[in-house]
């Protein structure tokens, strides 16, 4: 099939401008304390959290009422939903996923950064190839320690993204505690 | 800095075609049946590993002789070592991991696929924002059910890119057992 390029540019870049718009004033239903319900029931849930070994998986999922069984935990450097686009995708369409969890945690390394403190941690001066491939790279930190606004940034992301599912998505924020008391709040 | 775009795009395309090139005859190492070796001694490990629910992460860390905090777990779609590359370059950089495990696992949803596969999948009738976004994915299906080849692959992956370290990689195929009889096999 064939169709208008310039068309489909226009209706790419509203959809990031979608994307990218902020999202108050949507009527986002997300950060309403709601409190936590009982997801052992079944439901397949996409869980997307952070590699840091401090988050106890199981401790995470007791938390979140979630069993092991239907949860399909992805986990990359700071819990980034863009990067888990592609498995939440997959496991929307293959596995049955109908909810999908963001959980992001405390004392993150990702967090208080930008893409171009990060490009530069990772430059080499007088190497070209690397400065060239480390340009095209998207390292997406956490550009905050207000990790409320990390969440809903990947709420709206989940949510509004055109390749995703209409689903229930549903953010936490997982606190690393002093000798092994860590909690999960709800955002 | 400024430099050629042209000796840029060479040796960009280049490392591309390393990249892309079999790992046959190039000294690889890996598939030498080694014994498994006790990391439970401070090495930090990033592990890749798939988003699949029936991978029990205790006793693949148990198998792999790795502790917990110590192991930096990436799991997405397929356990695909590209879209691992961002977390596991964090981790050598900043967590001060210096191996990484690739472990694919049996019965994968993402095996003996194509990407024009997932794209159809994907793909909707007469909707040209979905077609190209869809288009301009990369869904990293495992092309075959011969794991040994699909874990060899991300192995040359990581070893070989040049935005990683130069790091020790072992890979595994972890077996989905009957009756949660599961084994890990290394590569």
């Amino acid at each position: 099939m064939f169709f208008k390029l310039r068309t489909v540019t226009s209706l790419f870049v509203l959809s990031l401008s979608v994307l990218a718009s902020p999202i108050a004033g949507r009527g986002h239903s997300h950060y309403d304390g709601l409190t936590l319900t009982a997801r052992a029931d079944g439901t397949k849930v996409a869980v997307v959290a952070c590699m840091d070994p401090r988050i106890n998986v199981n401790f995470l999922l007791q938390e979140l009422k979630l069993s092991a069984s239907t949860s399909y935990i992805i986990r990359n450097a700071g819990g980034r939903a863009k990067e888990a686009l592609r498995s939440v995708m997959v496991s929307q369409k293959f596995l049955g996923t109908s909810e999908v969890y963001v959980v992001h945690h405390t004392d993150c390394g990702m967090a208080n950064n930008s893409e171009e403190g990060m490009r530069k941690a990772f430059y080499t001066k007088d190497d070209p190839v690397r400065t060239f491939m480390v340009n095209e790279m998207e390292f997406l930190p956490i550009r905050t320690t207000n990790y409320t606004e990390s969440v809903l940034d990947d709420i709206a992301l989940v949510t509004y993204h055109p390749l995703l599912n209409n689903a229930k998505v549903s953010g936490f924020i997982y606190n690393i505690g002093t000798d092994g008391k860590d909690s999960v709040q709800q955002v």
